[in-house]
């Protein structure tokens, strides 16, 4: 078979918005609900029409249920391996149909999607190559986001195509339907992909930008993390997991999976979630600290775990969650809490690395939606007291209280001050004032006021604390009665302390924030798949 | 300093079991608690009492409080990495004083350990090594347990050393203790360790060896740990967590994490925990089923998801617990779910392989005190319909109803029957009847009455369950109300398959198990850092 000549190349690519409106109310959105499913209905009566209309093409496009029927030795094509090297060649892609345009009742575009890559498949009735006008009308009948399968050979356009990221077409032989979306989706695509300075070049034009806000977004959280944002997005939280995995086994750390289902809170003051267990009442787990040390008492040296937080505290702000993904890591020290932060440098700086040099393409995508600037940061973390931190504060004419913690405000000023002085967004903050640190936390020992902790800080904001803890059961116990804490809840912990357990610390981070942090990002939502705040439990 | 000459070796090196009941019941630790306080008290005393005495070596011992006081640049040695080659050298290495032997109140025996290393710390009072009777005194003075530093000479028996892994000593020149353990632990590790041949042995001779029961060691869950065959087995815990990560992303898996709060149950029947959310009722996740093919839906492709995984079921069994960790997997498929039968297939063998070759060590330590036979399992995993399993089943003898699920003692005999067979602890059972499998199984396409469903099962029990899902919101829904399932609680899932999805299967496995039937253990608490059971909240 021979391949028909290429079509034109259309002299605009880019689809105009289906919708007008400027935002989607959700009533809007029943009420495309019920259109779709109108819409729906009249698809299924289109299907039996074309079935029996006459052609002798039909095999060629249509419906096809994918239930397991056979394994038929053919293989698919990612779409985003599609470049120039294959063209000629008969290839099959299977994607989402982000786009149609179709040019005339012979003629159409359909722009393929699958992961963060995207590919012009060209359509046009062709006795010769096996396309029929009714194949063309039942491509252009299909509705967005319809999963596709296309046969077809690549061809290299004239002109660069603009509106997708492979560089070759598709000139279509083949087209199935193997999933279909309903009609009315509750936004389009490219309406939650566009930047800000997109929204305000449109404003400046006259132009009506359809915008897809925060709660629809989530609410169809689905549709949303489709975009080439979010895919980028989730593909870095998963490297930044497996740096920080990677980095703690080269230094002879185990992974351990600790209860979340516990007897007492975990951390004292904040709140928990609460619940029944077989008749006794139980928390989630606010943190693995205590069982993490209780690792450490059990002789396991050096341990990390990844695992859900849980904090019930009802907090609306854009850098909280009532569940996360918590990084924890807990380790022996020699003789000095400083060994944490060695072992917190280096990870750090491996996975800024990591990121900046392997995932320069997501990083790119992120930043076309959101742009922000690189992250600084030194070879070598920079440490500073607190004490120092209070007085870079005091003499930028911040009144500060020297023995209390930092609020979000000092933070965000403490930040700028360093980035200014030490040229670095990350750094670490250490001896903090024992009163503003957990009642585990060891006290300093030339200045019991103080403590062997500290917080680490990304572009001004908190995302790791850590700390040396207390290993003898008696300072504990004395600490947690002064910090106010019922002990008979956490009696198995005090008491796995009574055996003998080497000095240690560790520290914890949430991988929502690291990422939302390096990619300058402005809301924790945006790095959490399905999202849990006070106000949200579905998706 | 020129060293002293070695000590002469000891004739045995066992230590006799201190305790002489055959098990501990609580009411005994409850009142070796007690003890332990009072003896700690006395111990304190002591201490004053060392240091007011004179000697003027009493700089090389003592008891040293870490607590970040400055950084020495001293540096530890592990335990695990002494052998010859450091014979002669001078060493600081830090470890749990795991046995005390003293020979006469100048000379002491220190077995120190380090993870799954032990080394044998000899005290010999010698004025030119700066050795006093005061300093084997206090070495002699300290608990078992206690967290010990020791500053010495590696030297090399003439005898190959029985007790201990490591095949060198070390002649103490320094030893400080940095944290003390209570006089009376709950056990002793030895006791922890035995093997089922050795109490037979011992019956056989007469003896009574103590036995720590499942509970006691429960209850001192962090002691129990610290024995090489807990060491072991969460190493090897990891590895297999590990390799299931790595496998997953040489096959372009990203790794996930989805809520475990929910509003609606996961698995429909199954009891579930439920709370309460910022005043609306809300469940733990069964399963991150709905949300990993949720993430299919939002085009991620492939994902894996390890996390915690919450039954309410009250199972009081060997293999059940009401918190562990899943491994998770969800894919597109192109057109039959054998593809992730094959990702199984590949993901379990590169499992397996990685423990025969790279965890012999900790494989042996586990064999030790629980002998098991190695898993037999084939290069290329075998695969047999359900239909087949029911057959061999019957052809055995075994009244089975056909279109029901297989229970416990079916499935041990079926996998009897299959390793007579085919020569494999590890096979694939797929088309099970559409009955016995949950509401979002794909139903099979010629016969409707079985789905495109499989279980996995090692050691004839029954380890991942996996299926190709339905992808299509109408069939979904349709086969959620045949099921008894309130659709309403699942809205957002069944509403997430209207955008277009493509066909995608998976499976899910429970980590404890992985390992507990790779090793042959008989207990799921085995594998399980701190397990829950619905009579076990704590520790």
């Amino acid at each position: 078979m021979s391949p028909p000549p290429p079509p034109a190349s259309p002299s605009t690519e880019e689809l105009e918005a289906d919708l007008s409106a400027a935002t989607i109310s959700k009533k809007q959105l029943n009420k495309e609900a019920r259109k779709a499913a109108k819409a729906a209905k009249a698809g299924k009566k289109a299907e039996k029409f074309e079935a029996v209309e006459a052609d002798p093409f039909a095999a060629n496009y249509g419906y096809h249920e994918i239930q397991s029927k056979g394994i038929s030795g053919r293989s698919w094509t990612d779409i985003g391996d599609l470049d120039e090297a294959a063209a000629g060649r008969s290839v099959l892609v299977r994607g989402f149909a982000e786009r149609f345009r179709p040019v005339s009742n012979k003629m159409t575009f359909i722009v393929l999607r699958k992961k963060m890559s995207t590919v012009q498949c060209v359509l046009v009735a062709n006795a010769d190559a096996g396309v029929s006008t009714q194949m063309v009308r039942f491509a252009t009948s299909l509705s967005r986001e319809s999963v596709i399968d296309v046969e077809g050979v690549v061809s290299v356009p004239k002109e660069p195509l603009k509106s997708t990221t492979q560089q070759v077409e598709i000139q279509v032989r083949k087209v199935y339907c193997i999933s279909r979306a309903i009609a009315a989706l509750p936004f389009n695509l490219e309406d939650a992909v566009r930047s800000e300075a997109e929204f305000e070049k449109a404003e400046q034009d006259g132009e009506k930008l359809v915008r897809v806000c925060q709660d629809t977004g989530l609410n169809y959280r689905v549709v949303e993390l489709r975009t080439a944002t979010y895919q980028a997005t989730f593909r870095i939280q998963s490297d930044v997991e497996n740096i920080f995995r990677e980095y703690l086994y080269s230094k002879s750390f185990i992974g351990v999976h600790t209860p979340k289902l516990i007897s007492g809170s975990s951390e004292g003051g904040a709140a928990v979630f609460e619940l029944q267990y077989h008749g006794q009442p139980a928390c989630l787990a606010q943190s693995p600290q205590l069982y993490k040390q209780m690792c450490i008492s059990g002789g396991f040296g050096h341990v990390f775990e990844v695992g859900s937080i849980f904090r019930a505290e009802n907090s609306n702000t854009h850098r909280h969650l009532c569940e996360f993904t918590g990084l924890d890591a807990e380790m022996e020290i020699n003789e000095h809490y400083f060994e944490v932060c060695d072992i917190i440098d280096g990870l750090f700086v491996a996975i800024f690395k990591h990121l900046n040099e392997n995932c320069k393409n997501l990083l790119e995508i992120i930043n076309k939606q959101y742009p922000f600037e690189p992250l600084k940061y030194l070879e070598k973390t920079l440490k500073i007291t607190y004490e120092e931190g209070i007085q870079m504060l005091k003499d930028a004419g911040t009144e500060i209280e020297p023995m209390s913690d930092l609020n979000t405000e000092a933070e965000k000023k403490l930040g700028r001050l360093v980035k200014e002085k030490y040229g670095t967004e990350f750094f670490i903050l250490y001896r903090y004032p024992l009163a503003v640190r957990p009642f585990y936390t060891m006290p300093c020992y030339e200045d019991p006021a103080y403590s062997n902790s500290f917080d680490v800080f990304i572009r001004g904001e908190e995302i790791i604390s850590g700390a040396q803890r207390i290993h003898t059961h008696e300072l504990l116990r004395k600490r947690a009665i002064e910090c106010g804490i019922d002990t008979s809840t956490i009696s198995s912990y005090i008491e796995s302390f009574s055996y003998g357990v080497p000095p240690h610390g560790g520290f914890g981070v949430g991988l929502e924030r690291v990422v939302m942090l390096f990619c300058g990002l402005n809301n924790i939502r945006k790095t959490s798949l399905f999202p849990r705040d006070p106000q949200r439990l579905t998706p």
